[in-house]
């Protein structure tokens, strides 16, 4: 860590500063320039976090070395972490994609998406039974009565599940209804929930809040890991920029960055990304193409029907020959498409 | 709401969506152009959301006429609310300045920054004590522990508190200890959350979220509305953008355009808002001369030691002289300083 | 145009708005509903300009039917616009790789680069003369003499070159030394200048601003066609977000999204889209997987020593393995590599 | 500035960079830690910018530890600058309020305005010859008639006038038409306009670009000032961001941050700041509040007929109404309103 001191801090408060860096067993370091006095502090600086060195009223700037985070990290671990939902690899040479509608809407339009999907080549189904929206006067999803209709479709179609979760006190519900957790954007930083899921052993889909730093969002993921789960997908959906022309901004620049700065699997979220159903089949095959190890879709039997984010989800037609064009841009990438069971 | 049907819709697509229209009980309009027809729909254009006609596949795009929340709008209700917490006014008239640490650390802690923050003309204390923090490595708050502390001090020092509250499974706790909720940024889309402090009859200061539109943060506010608490307080504490120079963008015009929108009362958060300490003081002065009807400041007996936002935090000195120089603003405005119980 | 009016508005608002809207030759239409009365003009809307009725005290809001650019519509021309740069077509079904350092330093220097790049499957060089810089202090580039360096290495190697032109008085030498105009983001609402290159017959790639949204870059691109010249390519090449991991924030979303708008071809710039060598690569994949037209790709040979942008420029090796990958995702996107003359 | 080498990069690296930072005339530092190798160079590290360390394949990341600009800022002139705009003083103590239409349309209609802004209390005129618009179909100014008139009434009502200018070629028409120079955002990165600017002798009003941090912002200062012209007056107007509700985000804080970065005057322009008429007023007196030394604020004499930017521009009553409600905030600042002549 760099400490850069104010023109104005004197000679006193360098000595305090650099004996406090000392009494944490950490290398102090001395660099008086002509306009700044620069300190410096060697080790493993996560533990100087407690010094707040950054309130001190002569201190300038902190500049930390090293990255924040640590467990998801690739200097913590070189290889990639393959995760395992419901029997289908995720990560490594293993690209999975999950489609589903946004809501479970009824036993109906499960079934009927479900099979479509799955017919297509899709490994995994997605369906929300609580649905966090912005208004009080939308549809809020099914509760209990949509998580017991996404299991039975996943029982009785053999697909694995994904569902989200947006408080503690449901956990235990969703974990027995579904094979993996999917916490969705306006919770990326709902710590407690992140924390109640490190304790569990199902694996946990984070999407990125929107507006997170990737640094915010492998913070996120630290939560869940160092807590004892290491199975943790990131998923990138978009971020709130000005532009308004889709509902968010896809950074797939993010899909290498992460790649790069951790082990974690990465999915990619062209749905929410784009909101957009026509430009779902492009920025999927774009995911692929920049490494991205699987894909969220939203798709839906009836989409002029469907209660939520209809604008953004595929027919079932579209989704087939998405899958069709979309398998040689995985192998181009140097993945398989997982397939299930 | 007004519906722009694609180039390539026919005749029978407007047809089924004006009798949909008609459906719903409002007026229907047909309006074909030579680009585009035009379809139109007359009323309460709320009731429409169940209708979906933007997942049309013959829709190109859908423009409501009117806001999409409704009981904290200036049409709903033309006067300002005025809310009271603890015994002190907030609105209307009434301009209240709420000043403490970002967390509560300690009995000593609180007792020495709210003394120092009640003599220079605070009339409430704020504090943590369950904190929301980026790093799964920072101090999380005292929790339960910090609750019985800010009562304790609020008693002895006869000033209503805010404190933050970030579950469903603490409101009870919460409502126990302290004069008023707080909803923190991360925590503006916990809708959750939101219905349970519906009802409620504590105060909510309801924080804009660093992504949020301020039309999400009027539908956030009118979750806990529509559920029966009509004490909502609405806070803008700075947004995420490019810059990088401060810890967000304070956005005070945000603070006229919701004044002319709803009625509820408005405080701005000036330390969240910059990120530096020295920025606080002009910053809640242009709060107060914007229109502004309260301040929401952290100040710490001793911001070194602050376990967290000390970088932010003012001085007691700092926060005398800032109370001295505000009133004239205040005054300006039009307001008076609202003075404790 | 739909035209809601203020609440408080009188029908003889509404009256001389609608004549207004009749003079200017579009149908009038009112639609007096409960809470807001709307006014809507059918026809060609953009004649609507001159009447600034968003300027009007009693108008809430005007909110368009059609997009304000034509030209560069897809409404207006159905097909693919093909541009030929140099003897090198680009848009349709022909992909182009651009390739080249950022700015031209010297002779040795482009001619090491371009016949690497050339080498290795690139149909165009790319080099700036005129550098805008955000520092006063940093190279400015070489002015005249890199324009003449870049016409002496086009002929030398056969390929095609574009370069910037920052300034109208600039355009002639440029026109003379490059085989297309690159007009860079800075630069993208220099109306003055994109008039200008309205009046030449030679390409002109225009860059997005990096806060320009899709409206505002097509409107642009409008200015440069409507003035007489129909060689327009789009670039994407990263917009300013809250996200500092990379340089700027790719948005690829906007590749699909321009191709269903408008005819012209659009190109991709991931260097600067990510401002690091690693994450050019995969970008580069996915921009050729989201229906990109071509490339501009940023190589030097020798980046540590580049007197700008060199810790986003791809080493010669790099980018050779580059093409080598590239092809294949080109291919699977119903496109050809152009290769040169 | 601090070099961090990549957990790769062996000795010989860090004795390159080493050697060259000594070569440079700059002290350097060797600070070997167990995750990375970290290097330093005490000095005027602006120097360094020559050696490019940051294209280097082991450098991870160059932190500098001084600010890019030097003669804009603060340590290097510690005092006020005061600018003086035809006979009247802005800076320092000195409160200057400029007012007048968007685009200058006609004699009549300057005429008017600068009567009716001058009568309410407005020290200088402001109106646009040349108007950037977005759309090549909109308004584009009177040119060379524009600046004529805009020179006849300033001389007719002995105010002081700024106008815009979009390029090196109008440099010299501009300078005998106005007293001070606007540089308008769309063109605060026209470096060429900015050195061109740098060597006449008439202020420049700098406004902020939509997508510039602060420090690039000061950065096209320094371009002005580093060519000879010490008269630059900053003019924060406001940001692009996601939220939608106003044209743009006005940056507030920016006012009191560059302020202690620098010694030149800043100005607040509500107009373009906010877009929305109603909002002008409080903004301007919360601009006052935090520290401003002017205002640039949007008056025409008939906002509904004005041919741009109608919609964010003050009838003269209201003007009139905000003078007379202003000087308490700026009194209260500290500071004082200027009078013309």
């Amino acid at each position: 860590m760099i400490i850069v001191l104010k023109p104005e801090a004197g000679k006193e408060t360098a000595d305090e500063i650099l004996s406090d860096i000392e009494a944490c067993g950490l290398k102090p370091l001395h660099m008086p320039g002509k306009e700044r006095v620069v300190l410096g502090a060697l080790g493993d600086e996560r533990v100087l976090g407690k010094l707040h060195l950054e309130n001190h009223p002569m201190v300038e700037s902190v500049k930390p070395i090293l990255a924040p985070y640590k467990m998801v990290s690739r200097e913590f671990k070189a290889d990639d972490t393959v995760v395992n939902i419901g029997g289908v690899p995720i990560g490594g040479e293993s690209f999975m994609v999950i489609a589903g509608p946004c809501a479970v809407e009824s036993r109906e339009q499960m079934l009927k998406t479900g099979e479509a999907v799955g017919k297509a080549g899709a490994s995994g189904i997605r369906g929300g039974a609580y649905k966090p929206r912005t208004s009080p006067y939308s549809f809020q999803g099914l509760g209990l009565e949509g998580l017991r209709i996404l299991r039975e479709v996943s029982e009785k179609l053999g697909l694995p599940t994904i569902t989200e979760v947006i408080e503690v006190a449901d956990v235990e519900a969703v974990e027995a209804a579904a094979s993996a957790f999917q916490v969705g954007a306006r919770n990326m930083q709902n710590f407690r929930l992140l924390s109640a899921l490190g304790e569990i052993r199902k694996p946990v889909v984070l999407k990125r809040g929107m507006a997170a730093t990737i640094q915010d969002l492998l913070l996120a993921a630290e939560y869940i890991v160092s807590k004892g789960n290491p199975d943790v997908i990131i998923c990138e959906r978009g971020i709130k920029t000005f532009e308004t022309a889709m509902r968010n901004t896809l950074d797939l620049g993010a899909v290498p960055y992460i790649k790069a700065e951790s082990h974690l699997p990465v999915m990619v979220d062209p749905s929410h990304g784009t909101g957009i159903r026509e430009l779902v089949p492009p920025m999927a095959k774009a995911a692929a193409a920049c490494g991205a190890d699987g894909l969220l879709i939203e798709v839906h039997h009836d989409p002029a029907s469907a209660l939520s984010d209809g604008k953004q989800s595929l027919y079932p037609g579209q989704f087939e020959q998405l899958m069709k064009e979309l398998e040689v841009f995985v192998d181009a990438s140097g993945k398989k498409l997982s397939r299930p069971g």
